[in-house]
């Protein structure tokens, strides 16, 4: 599949590894402390680590030569995904915790609570669906292509706004 | 399981249910769609729509009496899922996508590409690992106030700095 998001999940799209890199990014890095926090099977906690180190998102080293220990270390990659296991805190806080926040993003100077949101680096602009969509890309296949040409986005409250280049030309609705 | 994280990932984690809900935000309403899009076994969409209609990200709408159809429609549950589905591309591009991105974000204004990044709504500042940290919230049971307790954030460069007065008289290490 050439879509990223699917390219993603096929890295972190077990329920597992999220949860394992949840407590990576928290500073765990031996087995036992992520059997401890998990209460996974060890066979199933062995495989997930490996996926994730194959992914390139652990990086497995040895702290202890005798008796041979290793521990697993949270690489650029694996640090890039906390956007996306933030997003995942700030939805599941929003739709599943009727009894409140079990978890939350602290600000460290102010010691408030923090709200995540998307915004645009370059514009600042806050990432919606009004002002931004989903298109292909410079190296989207055929598939990819089609699937953005015709499809809107749901709830695109002004298709007649879009002025990317990408969108002129093609057919609505010639897919579905 | 009280982590958010985790509960999210109880409605979502599956691959196919984030590419089903890819496919929803873009627009696609109808089981052919999705099954053209995915190439997914029909048995096992219908499984996955069922279980979105279940965890309230997808409502089903009957759009035709005889014969009876059913379409699959957004709720804002669904549409809040969008900012993790974003984070999981630019994700995904930035790693996994060695010949260019296949799928961006566009601005729909200046169609230009726009780059996702997570700030705090209240004060504008970007979410990094330096100045932002989960830790244990007000419904958070006893597991959960050890685990953040404990264990610094991973590349925290200043633990000293923290405010929070949650992270006040907690032990270091106890756990670790």
């Amino acid at each position: 599949m050439s879509c990223p998001i699917a390219r993603s999940l096929e890295r972190v799209g077990e329920w597992w590894s999220m949860l394992i890199m949840r407590d990576a990014l928290h500073g765990m890095t031996r087995f036992d402390e992520f059997q401890k926090s998990l209460g996974i099977a060890p066979n199933m906690l062995a495989r997930r680590l490996d996926a994730l180190v194959a992914a390139g998102l652990l990086e497995r080293r040895r702290y202890s030569k005798r008796p041979p220990r290793h521990e697993y270390v949270v690489t650029e990659r694996g640090r890039d995904l906390r956007p996306v296991l933030i997003s995942l805190m700030a939805w599941g806080n929003r739709h599943f915790a009727p009894e409140g926040a079990s978890v939350q993003l602290i600000d460290r100077r102010s010691g408030t609570v923090a709200e995540p949101m998307l915004v645009d680096r370059l514009t600042g602009q806050p990432i919606t669906e009004t002002e931004h969509v989903l298109a292909a890309g410079p190296a989207a296949p055929e598939r990819t292509r089609l699937r953005y040409a015709t499809a809107p986005d749901a709830g695109a409250p002004a298709r007649s706004k879009r002025r990317s280049p990408r969108d002129q030309g093609t057919q609505k609705g010639a897919v579905a």
